[in-house]
């Protein structure tokens, strides 16, 4: 009876502590929901404001091929007896971008195993647990995939995966997510304090440095994880919007945009809609690097050989951007549900249309010579 | 010139194919929604209202703790060096249930390999597409796991993963769904149609011959994708609600309940509120098989060895039971989808204040005495 009475209470306890749990997951949700794309297929949505993003997977597209071609050493990967090949597309999104890239990847892969016996394929999409997986994988049901399918839900700043068991990491234009706002932006006592501004562009320069410092620690953490990760012979492929090492102003608008948005807030706070406190709480954890920054940070590290760098220039309006709403859509699909946590839901379609208005009259629009950005594309290989 | 429109050509028509798989896709999620069971943590989640068989994941702890330590054999399993355990949960559904038990297979292995170098674990949650996924990896993020999650979304009924990729597959609840309602029953020429009733229970035996030939069906399936799954040396643990073989009808009430939602739905109608022939399509694809059937379709499937096949008999009322609210609300968790998906939003809270009035009143909630309901353990070992 005693017995009884005991396991009772061991059941109770831990019935309550799953309570606790769920709450705090809930809120937790909440909290991570900042970071992810919107979901589902709306016109606000990633999957349907992404093209910009694809056009830069397009234009690396040769260069995976090659790398896969010639850097893939199929002895060095040594797959044990029908064991699969493991491809992670980190940062992924929900949109038709990763199913188009993870394709392009198997295909070339398969090219490869021409003479061998081709593997099976298990393709792990990766990113932050609010992202919306389901509509992924509803897309995936239909499309008749030739792979195994999985999410790994999670930051990429962390570990993801049991070691040695990813044989091609791939992630495009999510390295410029960093892991949270430096602390240093939001500290009133600190001089990169980034008042009335969401990002350090046009902020002074403690700004940018406390953003590259963050941005330099999470790529660390990055670059140590994947080395855990990755099966021996693996190969990662990156693709990491940034800017050029010498910037001439008028030719990057990569953060101008992000300015735009603030300046449209600081707007919308001298008329009293959102507070002025509220605007300097509240900044981008986006980070362009450049690629002498980039290659130093990884040389530091010290785990991964850089096998290919390469700067891709990549006019933007000749992708999709010659139109005024499109332009906006895109900039929404990536900042919404940020802004959304932030500020609440009411305040959003009257902040883009505040933008719209104010990217109509300018430069970043309206001179199309401008619309620079770069993008850098990487090939490492675990040391 | 020529070439870049031909380009330019693939990529309009490659966006117009995405277009129409996003939204078949869309369409397809609809369909698949109505499997799933009720996510989120509300009031009427299948999280919170799952107690009925985290008691049947408790009933059967002990025994997957004896067989990993009797019948997992560490040299067969023969893994390679820094391979990781893999487990997964099929069917998993999104609430506490899963998380608990995958926890407890952890602990299980883990004494198991003792004297041995411990592996690291890497656990594949499965359930249909449109499960709450988002919810489990919240509550894992904040519960600071002991292993790598993933989800593999899609049929149990199909292939999941790469072929001798996982070491122990466990599937706790999801087995006594089928993979579609058995065609017979919703023809309107065919003896085995199911005219005015949602279940085989109470029907003719046409109609229960035909949900038993699907489910022999679906359990081959089953067993033919686990098989090639299945890593040498691995196992799985089945826990399946079921029926005894001799029913003595007063003492099991398992397919009662879903004749009691049937006719709540023919009230309605009569009433005018939802039409019959609806009611007439409305298929539950759920069976209850018996010890002997699951015996017969597991030895002719020939995959297979059965370890151990033991009947648990649970007495309901001890585990959750004797309140009328509760009890609703857990056969509510489970059909809500499924009723939303066929008869719309409506009349959900209607039909189930109807079946709470008519479940007061009835045997099943009034004789607390009749509330046994079996589950079968089983251990399989690939042959």
């Amino acid at each position: 009876m005693v017995v009884k009475t005991k396991k009772l209470y061991i059941y109770e306890c831990a019935l309550r502590r799953f309570a606790d749990i769920w709450m705090e997951a809930k809120s937790q949700s909440i909290m991570l929901e900042s970071y992810a794309m919107n979901g589902g297929d709306g016109p606000y949505s990633y999957a349907q404001n992404s093209l910009y993003q694809r056009g830069l997977m397009e234009a690396a597209k040769g260069m995976i091929n090659e790398e896969i071609a010639m850097k893939l050493d199929i002895q060095e990967l040594s797959l044990a007896a029908s064991e699969p090949i493991r491809i992670a597309d980190l940062g992924c999104s929900c949109g038709p971008n990763t199913i188009l890239a993870v394709q392009h990847i198997i295909d070339a892969l398969k090219r490869k195993f021409q003479s061998h016996s081709t593997p099976e394929f298990q393709v792990f999409f990766n990113d932050h647990v609010s992202n919306d997986f389901n509509s992924l994988f509803a897309s995936l049901s239909v499309l008749g995939k030739q792979y195994y399918a999985a999410s790994a839900p999670g930051s990429f700043h962390g570990r993801l995966f049991p070691k040695a068991t990813v044989h091609f990491v791939y992630s495009s234009y999510a390295l410029n997510w960093l892991s949270k706002v430096p602390e240093r932006v939001v500290d009133k006592t600190d001089p990169a304090w980034n008042q009335g501004r969401i990002h350090y562009t046009g902020a002074p320069k403690e700004v940018l440095e406390a953003y590259s410092d963050q941005y330099a620690k999470d790529i660390d953490s990055f670059l140590q994880a994947r080395v855990k990760e990755l099966a021996p012979g693996g190969l990662m492929a990156l693709l990491i919007p940034a800017v050029p090492d010498v910037i001439t102003d008028p030719q990057i608008t990569i953060g101008s945009e992000f300015k735009l948005v603030g300046s449209c807030l600081m707007d919308m706070a001298k008329l009293g809609m959102v507070s002025e406190a509220k605007v300097d709480t509240f900044n981008l954890p986006i980070y362009f690097t450049y690629p002498k920054e980039l290659r130093q940070i990884i040389e530091e590290n010290g785990c991964f050989s850089i096998e290919r760098m390469e700067v891709l220039n990549i006019p933007k309006q000749h992708i999709v951007m010659p139109d005024l709403r499109q332009r906006m859509l895109y900039i929404r699909a990536i900042l919404e549900p940020l802004i959304k946590n932030h500020f609440g839901n009411e305040i959003i379609d009257q902040l883009f249309e505040i933008y719209s208005r104010k990217l109509s009259e300018s430069s970043i629009f309206l001179n199309p010579e401008c619309q620079k950005t770069t993008a850098i594309f990487l090939l490492l290989k675990p040391i």
